[in-house]
């Protein structure tokens, strides 16, 4: 719950943790104050922008257009740090690289939404918060390096297939991705005549996120090499995932079918797919779903997922973090029955 | 809240009405529906639609993929209205003639969202639902006739010229509609080649709304006559009704903004803006919210108004008027603290 | 030329060919005639549709404005069929099986752009129409089937690996399309706010261009296993495909490159691209033009295409059929030098 | 005609004019390179860009790809302007305040796309470029200030008015522009992911160009006050201008419709429509045509006029003032018979 000045509404609540975003005027940053303002649990705390430090938020974020103050300047954190509180990096890898320490030198719980400690994570002593394969890890966790939209999307697609690593020959990823996984920043490649009418891979010499699929599949025992295409699609948010796995030998359709239902079928935030139904991007948009098909041809076994890169790929995905350290319900403010066109 | 059988999660509460949504399977009655399952006081009963009965609601609509249910035929309202119940009508106006009368006299509670009941309203024995204007009569009303959405954006942003009705020449309305506003019946002109790359003015000749919209600014005594033009442009939910004012003499801009401040000023769904900001429908989209500007040039009064059409123009609107007829807060389901990309 | 009545502008040209279009009011048969009005040789002939017969083509296809005619009823091609004419099938297969033997027999030539006689298209006493296999065959070809516009971006980017074939294990081709490529006809799945902000798989049970793909990549001797994923994305042109084909063991990379510099180096419609660069849907669309990526890593083979679907992969590529035909210069219609925004 | 090193095709002319172009990366220029290299009368001389120098089109520019050529370094026009060659300013005000007069005195052509000569463009020496108001001026003009997309779509909806001025006493105009309006340079509010789902205002304190339609209606005898309201729509291209004249008393409709006849009834390049079809922005796109609806209702006359903003606003209109200084045919790369989707 939030009883930030200036912000309408709000109610009661016993005990509530207070958050900071540094990195606050991004779209993912965006998508966490949207979520932490409707928590029940937790209130809004510092919001740091080095860019928009002082202007108030309506004019720059549309749909935070209620919230009637500004984006704070660096420093605010400083001042304001109490115990208990935690502070989600929102910003840029070399932004985390260079406060998070710091911060957890004081006692600071910390989640990073960048990929600065998301290679080799438990050697920069956090946890990688896919709460699928880290689940106990994360509760009490102190520092959560948070994944990156398309390792979530892959892993989520892939990670049921460890029971059959050895008949995995090579794995190809070929993903598409809503323009805001490239971030707020202005680029010309993201304006909207450049985006609109057009699908284009990137990346083509290989992507900086290759390196953390590859690490959590082969923290899985999945060791197939790995050729991963992205691709932006105009849509503002949302990713889809389509993940070929080539096998030695042909897999039974229903052992793979039965590892997807171990693996999900009591899960809040991942739907296994009846095998006639395709994941749906705006099924999953604002929410923290995934959404899961799987099918074998042959020796191929195609796994695609669909995710929010916002929601269940950063900002959603923080908050299901966040409310594992902190021993809270984890549907909190991710309980949404329905999503939204 | 909701405790639908299929429908995953749901607490207890102690009082809750059950409603029930004819025309089940449209644009608008997904809202409502992403509505009502997390209203903490209503429930949803029977999901009532001609054309997909019994087929699998999250085959039909992806934002609805939690729903486990099937769409229901006609008839289960009938079999299952209890005391109490109320009942929403989401198709059309035929749909609506021809049953909303019998309903009435059963003792039933209706929100009519065509525009069956809408001219002559109260002639119908029906409360026109715009709460700005008719709040009281809209406490414990039994049948409401919930506005159109252009009129709704219209009248929004005229209604506070009221106090100036005599200097008002003529009118001038110029509304740019997302395409969920022509509904989900499939037309050409509605393909996603069709309206992409293109705006379009249609209903040249006149457009149905055009009488409710002059209704109600006469009713508020406002008797100009109106040049109403709407648009469709490439965005799925949203609309822009800009409105000029023509006057007879120049108006004193700081009179025309206190009247707006008079009007909007306490408000909890209509946000009065300052000067220099344009209205927003990333802003209000998903929302119950209206944002408003004003401004003067010589004898020209211009009001822009931004709701979303399925919010505040349809769904969003038709809970208010439950809450209000129900005795429930007004904020009840209704009361997000951002809007989302 | 052009010199039909209506038809604003028209040079004098000695010598031109008509061409009659039968299923005239759909994407494709739009970009037919947009091209066949600026050929310097064809002229257009009856433009047949039963479903808009005697509609005014102006209001059914903005881009035709300057059309001042209707579509033409069924029958008017029979009734004004001349020698030398050129008859294009744009409906739907049944609408060619049904028409296309009888007209063959009465000696006219044809293009077929559905998929009635694709399959086993010599048996059929057709000639697939892509040129960069077929073009001797296709000149003076009297009856041409015109490939898909997902087999014509899947062969574009895998034939150049024939020499490899013995090698290929398996192919994986993960396409994008446009929305055009469903057609016009009205569909819940294709309304503009069905398709926006999403990105969908289809035909996960298989989809029917498969075999077409499989038959052409046979001729050609690459027989490996196919899995075939289309999806839709929010564009109305343009289509991608991306095309994993994983070898046995790891081929040489200039070899591979080299295979693909042969084949397209002195191509006016292929565009290899530099090792950096990927394909653009932009700058193909409206154009007859492909582009590819091919690039390895490890074991897999990655080429990309790019190219528009009602282009290359429709009326474009017809007309470039046509244009072999009738012996006329390849470029005639297709010269363009610059694609537009 | 165009022979430019490096460019694919192109044929011998007997006679061609040279068009350098200043500020080459921009929308506006991407649309004027590709119909110079298209004109059979010109040929592509510098392509000046500051800040893209040296980096390959085909890199920038994805529908120029086959421009085999770099954007040229500042200085390159100096090296090589020759006598009878025409320079096309495509940046902005300042680089053609600073580059033009100079070169006026050096005797070149020159035809400038920015808003810094159009203003008192006479007292500037240069023809205001709207071929349907200044077409004998223009021809052997030697310095054109080419009109904005605003007071192109403007102007030609309401100048008919002009018989009438006398009864028009208010005028407004509400605009609604596709995002390429806004340039190329990288602006937070021109990404996709701000643009797309949105329909905004702006330049509610008023707009640049409302000084210039003033201007240019005063010169016609319409001195009625303006209200100007422009929007951003999420296309890329294109421009709708819905122009609503308040009378004094109510005009008579066939007198109406009759200037518009006399205005437009012989233009290539602007299609009065008849009074049931709405102006189609797909329609006009690519091309130089204008479409125009006008009807009267009442005290208002709404004349609503559809162009292409990189067109008939932009380079269409500049291909245009130059085939009507050099004594080329005015349709000379403007001949499309047809629009594309």
């Amino acid at each position: 719950m939030s009883t930030i000045p200036g912000a309408v509404g709000g109610h009661a609540a016993p005990i509530s943790k207070r958050v900071h975003v540094v990195g606050a005027a991004g779209y993912a940053a965006s998508e966490l104050i949207r979520l932490i303002a409707r928590h029940p649990s937790l209130e809004l705390g510092a919001l740091e922008s080095s860019s928009h430090a002082g202007s108030p938020i309506a004019d720059h974020v549309p749909a935070l257009r209620r919230f009637e103050r500004a984006f704070d300047p660096p420093g605010t954190l400083e001042a304001t740090l109490a115990a208990g509180d935690v502070v989600v990096f929102a910003g840029g890898a070399e932004l985390a690289r260079a406060n998070v320490p710091a911060l957890l030198e004081r006692g600071a719980r910390v989640v990073d939404l960048s990929d600065a400690f998301r290679l080799a994570a438990h050697a920069n002593g956090a946890v990688y918060g896919l709460a699928e394969r880290y689940r106990d890890a994360l509760r009490d966790a102190r520092f959560v390096a948070n994944p990156g939209c398309y390792p979530t999307a892959t892993l989520l697609a892939l990670l049921p297939l460890a029971p059959f690593a050895n008949d995995i020959v090579q794995l190809v990823v070929d993903a598409k991705s809503g323009v805001t996984g490239a971030g707020r920043t202005p680029a010309t490649a993201n304006l909207f005549a450049e985006v609109a009418e057009d699908v284009r891979a990137y990346g083509l010499g290989g992507h900086r996120h290759e390196a953390e699929i590859v690490q959590e599949l082969g923290a899985a025992g999945i060791d197939a090499p790995l050729v991963f295409t992205p691709h932006v699609v105009p849509i503002r948010r949302g990713m889809l995932a389509d993940c070929y796995a080539i096998f030695s030998r042909e897999p039974r359709g229903d052992a793979v079918r039965a590892s997807y239902e171990r693996a999900y079928g009591g899960s809040r935030f991942v739907r296994l797919l009846p095998p006639g139904r395709a994941p749906s991007v705006v099924g999953v948009a604002g929410t923290n779903d995934a959404e899961i098909h799987v099918s074998c041809k042959g020796r191929v076994v195609r796994a695609i997922s669909a995710i929010d890169n916002l929601g269940r790929g950063a900002a959603g995905n923080a908050v299901l973090n966040l409310n594992l350290m902190l021993g809270l319900p984890e549907e909190s403010a991710l309980d949404d029955r329905a999503a939204r066109l």
